[in-house]
């Protein structure tokens, strides 16, 4: 089958997280990408989170780089060289899009910014990710994740109440941006369709994060509200939240009063089926008591039962699931959300994009690349002769 | 200046955060974004988290709502009579893009599905979006944000170490679904421009949370790591998480030996630029060490003061706002995050999308819509005249 982005060459110098996922989805679209890393030690995402043991025990670059590096070829080159910007100032020529998430002014050093590439390249589409953005006060403050789930207001709102500001547990705003630079370039890549001309686009941790909390600004904005951390709880309603069992936690979401009525009557309708819970606005009132009353119930039951309980009449119930038991689910796997490829006789699990298109949809076709490992066959696919290429690798242009 | 998306007509048939803020973008971009809600109420997110009393003082819906609903025109419609559903359809049949989130085989019922509308409409692109997808064992369970927050093992790695499990602060799931249907819809026109052809996409909460968590599951599928929750500390580096100031708390990431090494002079040197903590394995072995020296640092000094000292010498840092804080960022003005829209005389602010295209920028034209503000205005454009609109209304098929 056809990808939407067949023939069309992404050129990712990003790292880490954002960058590089975005690039993935891209390439499971069907792009050919480009990932230009520096000859020494490549993306250090290769080695995120893991001590030189583990590497050498996985035989492989770290679980990081494995899940947001598939579908890519690995170019090397030392930007650090004239030769280096050379190589890549003529892969840029020819490119549909490029990705960057340098600090602000780095490419332009190179000569490799947009307005140094649209003169040759008029089609391209241009994308920078940066932590705060392009301009403005903070634009040359280093950032992470984390910084922006602290910057964002994320962190005040995420945690037991009274308790400590928590993070969310995954890289939430990191791979937010990374679906922002898929929209940001497709959005991009479409005008070009319709006009033939490309342009720059950018987007950050800052905006990305902006998104998540969008309404929560919203709500400060009109009525100075200003949220704080709840646990698992909410201030939009009750239910609304997680509650202990015999065997973990099952998070219970019961909003309008028909749905709470179901649910009052499927768990225990002696304690909780009563007058004074019957309305939203007096379940909200009385949180503290209606909260401790589901607890004595569910806290008697295991979670599946009450699953099954609420499921079966239309509440709103999921499990808490771990780690193991997340990823093992057999509704990931139904609905395409996990790719199996097979690499060295062993087939292994992969994440897919998480959006699918029926009659174009994404496809892993190749594995996360070795360092380098198509260097020699991407710069002769751009007319260099194998002697031009010993020569760059001679001088450390191209890594050794 | 013409948007990406001028004379694209996107129907708009969703209802709460996902679909409608994913809607919005579409509107950002320029599309004619028609949003479909019942006569009866609504979309309920006009009503979501507010009191009657606090809606009659914002004199307008909820903040929720008018956070995911600029650039629409709202038509009601009673899609369980007959006439209201032939509406659709013929809405249906001059519209590039159609977007829900009812429960898979809802649309179908209405004789609104995908394969019921391609014979009169082979270029439309069809999104459905559902909680856990439109197959599989669970796809006729109802969920939300809260519910995928737990199934995807999220809420298992977000909380105080060994304390409870917490939510993410903010409706993520919902949100980062947003840009997945974004993403999905703008892959499909761009395939369209190319080939004629329109098709059906979806995305779900499911494929969404499975997508924040891929890293977590790759390393559990490879090394069998069980993850768990750490406060606002990870388990990739040491300093890496919040501490404790006078007046609040800061985030500090040094994950590398020279930046760490930049961190402790600038901080404390006698106390943390120690031979013990050189490297970043031995910062991982003597996490509880390390994090309580940083802390009794930290918290005899004021965060602001942190705040510049680290980023003087280029470490990665941040304060721990709170919404009201995080919502006057002056950084998230000057890179275009915020519009400010004037109504009635009053100029009020919004969230901008989460991407930036410099030649056709995202943009708002229009407030939230009333509640069937432009059903007239729509169905005269498509050809009804002022007669059939008026039989409509009485006979309630458009409301009152």
């Amino acid at each position: 089958m056809t990808g939407v982005l067949d023939g069309v060459r992404v050129l990712d110098f990003s790292r880490i997280f954002a960058g590089p996922d975005s690039a993935q989805m891209l390439g499971d679209l069907g792009a050919d990408v480009i990932k230009i890393e520096k000859p020494d030690g490549g993306d250090e995402c290769r080695r995120l989170g893991v001590t030189s043991e583990e590497l050498d025990k996985l035989g492989g670059p770290s679980p990081s780089f494995r899940s947001f590096n598939r579908n890519k070829r690995s170019l090397t080159i030392d930007l650090s060289t004239a030769e280096g910007v050379d190589i890549a100032k003529q892969l840029i020529a020819d490119a549909d899009v490029i990705i960057n998430n340098f600090r602000p002014g780095t490419m332009e050093r190179w000569g490799l910014g947009y307005e140094d590439m649209k003169p040759a390249n008029p089609g391209l589409v241009y994308c920078d990710f940066h932590a705060y953005g392009p301009v403005g006060p903070m634009a040359h403050i280093g950032a992470n994740d984390l910084a922006l789930q602290a910057h964002s207001g994320l962190m005040s709102i995420t945690g037991e109440e009274g308790g400590l500001p928590a993070r969310a547990g995954s890289a939430i705003v990191d791979l937010h941006a990374s679906l922002a630079i898929v929209s940001a370039v497709l959005a991009a890549l479409l005008n070009k369709e319709k006009t033939g001309k490309g342009q720059r686009v950018d987007t950050s941790l800052l905006l990305s994060s902006a998104h998540l909390m969008s309404y929560f600004y919203q709500d400060y904005w009109l009525t100075g509200s200003i949220h704080r951390r709840m646990g698992t709880a909410n201030h939009l309603s009750v239910p609304n939240q997680a509650f202990p069992t015999v065997d973990g936690f099952v998070v219970i979401i019961a909003p309008s009063d028909e749905m709470w009525q179901r649910c009052a009557t499927a768990l225990d309708p002696k304690r909780l089926d009563i007058e004074k819970f019957k309305t939203g606005s007096e379940r909200l009132r009385l949180r503290t008591d209606l909260v401790h009353e589901i607890s004595e119930t569910t806290k008697t039951m295991e979670k599946n039962v009450i699953h099954k309980l609420l499921s079966d009449v239309k509440v709103n119930v999921s499990i808490v699931n771990n780690i193991d038991e997340a990823a093992q689910d057999a509704q990931l796997e139904a609905v395409g959300g996990v790719y199996s490829f097979e690499k060295d006789g062993n087939s292994r699990n992969y994440v897919a994009m998480p959006f699918r298109l029926h009659d174009t949809p994404g496809q892993m076709r190749l594995n996360y690349p070795e360092l380098g490992e198509h260097t020699d066959e991407i710069l002769s696919e751009n007319g260099y002769s194998a002697k031009d290429i010993a020569e760059l690798r001679k001088r450390g242009t191209i890594g050794q």
